[in-house]
């Protein structure tokens, strides 16, 4: 088993890793990163350093999962640790990572091990969700926040997540029954459609990863979730919350697609960054993933903005610019790269997930034959499943 | 540039990390190691967990030194960690482990990049060095013994090390003029004579890496070395410190050499650890290196025992049983293994350094004729180079 965690992470890492060595875990090896480190290179590396990455370690960690080891990443760094560094820095430093760690995302995202991303409270990331407390309180509050919207404080936590997996089943498997063609967003700023790929899936909740193990990927998931037809996007839409990407906050995000393709984009802040983002590669101005959440979502309920896309994506609906699942398409054993990308799947190597939902949102579903259908209001369900 | 290091270090990896991005390194990662995940998997893992390491990680790091990657290592993990865990689990452990860091320890002992162990003083190790001291004291003392034995405390310990440098190069060049046949070691409980291999070549103080970078590989360091012959070594040699090997204590070693091979092997402390190094493999049983040091060295002059390799091994003369360093032999290029090993050159999964010099043994050397000089008396030089 392999964790990557902040260096904050120490104390949950070792409780962690006795309950793996417990369950029968053979190897645990933590991988810490360090906020300062990273900030350090900022600081005072040479400029050319910004284009390397830990290739040799990302080619180790696929190694570990093609071996059979699981992987658990904590979240929870500073999110607004680069905000003050090079935009075109930031840039480089996160393609080189994207590209370094190629193989191994697509172990993950392809469930070849089980695989988890759970949160801890950090100093400076709960400093930067409750500014108004001191530090001590602010950390409290952001751990209070996190159990509460990871569903760990009702009073069975496992029957809780079996029950709510249970529902996120049975709306994908609803969602796959229809098997729409486009879903249309509206709702101040917005006035979206996107279609959806052809022989696109919906998932949600826990997951069979291929070696048996079935497994929650991330803690907390309120999504449903499917691969959008990267050429069939039209019209425009404004985020309802900002954005944390990589260190560097966009906030008031507002662009216009035409045929798939990201044509305008603006940002009330970090407009360089989004630049530099949307130019990473073609891929990164059309869409990869579609998923809906309801506004009612324990995450919602917490009323905090968690500066972090673990917790603000399961919080609102949303849209991810980038790589498309494979998980999220239907029969794609044996189909080539191409054969994906023509029925509709993205290719890309980021995957910035950019949230479009709230309580003034509807989705209206359009089938097949162009008939539509009501089915969020408000930013809730219209039917129960 | 990678950095090992136990979690303690933090402070101390920050501060390298930040001084090597200023002296132009591109990318600096540091890989911590937790003792308290490690007695984790002593206590709750099952029986088979002990015969697998991280290969993968081992692997990665033997890639990033032939990308090129510096090579930091700080040592200070608590000594006895793994004290009163079952012998046979630490001593399959830590085979495990030898035989997956085995590509990357190559690579590191024949130069292929520049390397460097330092020591970071953590609560555990001073603790186990100061035992009557308060916490805090005992950290302190502890910094202030390896600064000292680091010869860090002079008015300018750059010019102090290119000192100490030149003076452990001449040490080693009058030794290479000199090609003796073999060192005669006695003292209370020793009378062991120690045969050279065959175009064996004496080392100390900084090396130039392949790379073209000279380097400490060790700080401190106060030992010239060099390959014994594995076949002629006779007679018995008792140990003048404990060996703590892999978080475990062994004390009072005393062995009889017969033909080079130990023959018979008994400690006070640790017998059974000491029998399953011996058991490792063939070469366990036969000596890798032979190393003297003056007593008088700053390290033996702090008298403190720092129950840590780097610094107990750089106090007193000693052996290493196990694998031999390649560059402790002239005309290596293009040589076979077999080769090396007809030459003298032992061959083993492990290197275990064992003291066994002080105040009270003398060293006799031994020419190809058979002439006797005096070396060492009562753990001095006899002359000045
Ligand atoms: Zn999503
Ligand atoms: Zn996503
Ligand atoms: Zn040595
Ligand atoms: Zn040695």
């Amino acid at each position: 088993m392999l964790i990557t965690a902040p260096l904050e992470a120490v104390p949950l890492v070792r409780r962690i890793a006795e309950h793996a060595y417990r369950a029968g875990a053979s190897l645990v090896t933590p991988f810490y990163t360090d906020d300062a480190v990273t900030l350090a290179r900022f600081r005072h590396a040479p400029d050319a350093a910004f284009d390397i990455a830990p290739t040799w370690l990302h080619e180790g960690m696929a190694d570990a999962y093609r071996q059979g080891a699981a992987r658990m990443a904590i979240t929870g760094g500073n999110p607004v640790l680069l905000s003050h560094e090079d935009p075109d820095r930031v840039a480089r430093a996160s393609k080189a990572a994207s590209l370094a760690g190629r193989p191994a995302m697509e172990l993950i995202t392809s469930f070849a091990v089980n695989w988890n991303i759970v949160a801890c409270a950090t100093p400076a990331w709960a400093e930067q969700v409750f500014p108004d407390e001191a530090p001590d309180r602010a950390l409290e509050r952001l751990w209070g926040a996190i159990f509460q919207a990871s569903r760990v404080t009702a009073d069975d936590p496992v029957a809780n997540w079996s029950a709510h997996n249970a529902t996120l089943h049975r709306r994908a498997d609803w969602l796959n029954d229809r098997r729409f063609a486009a879903l249309h967003f509206t709702g101040p700023g917005t006035d979206l459609t996107v279609g959806l790929a052809d022989g696109h899936a919906w998932a949600g909740g826990s997951e069979p990863a291929r070696n048996g193990i079935v497994c929650n990927p991330n803690i907390p998931t309120e999504e449903v979730f499917t691969t959008p037809h990267a050429r069939r996007v039209e019209g425009v839409v404004r985020a309802t919350k900002p954005l944390f990407h990589q260190g560097t906050l966009i906030d008031g995000i507002a662009v216009r697609f035409e045929g798939g393709r990201i044509t305008e984009a603006r940002a009330t802040q970090g407009q360089a960054v989004l630049e530099r983002i949307l130019a990473t590669d073609e891929g990164a101005r059309r869409l990869g993933e579609v998923a809906l959440v309801p506004h009612s979502s324990p995450i919602s309920q917490t009323g905090v903005l968690f500066r972090n896309t673990l917790f603000d994506e399961n919080a609102a609906s949303h849209i991810a610019l980038g790589q498309a699942y494979t998980k999220c398409m239907v029969e794609t054993e044996g189909q080539t790269p191409e054969q994906l990308e023509a029925r509709g799947a993205n290719s890309s190597f980021i995957h910035i997930d950019w949230m479009i939902g709230s309580a003034e949102i509807d989705v209206t579903a359009i089938s097949q034959d162009g008939d539509r259908e009501p089915l969020m209001k408000h930013g809730e369900w219209v039917n129960t499943v």
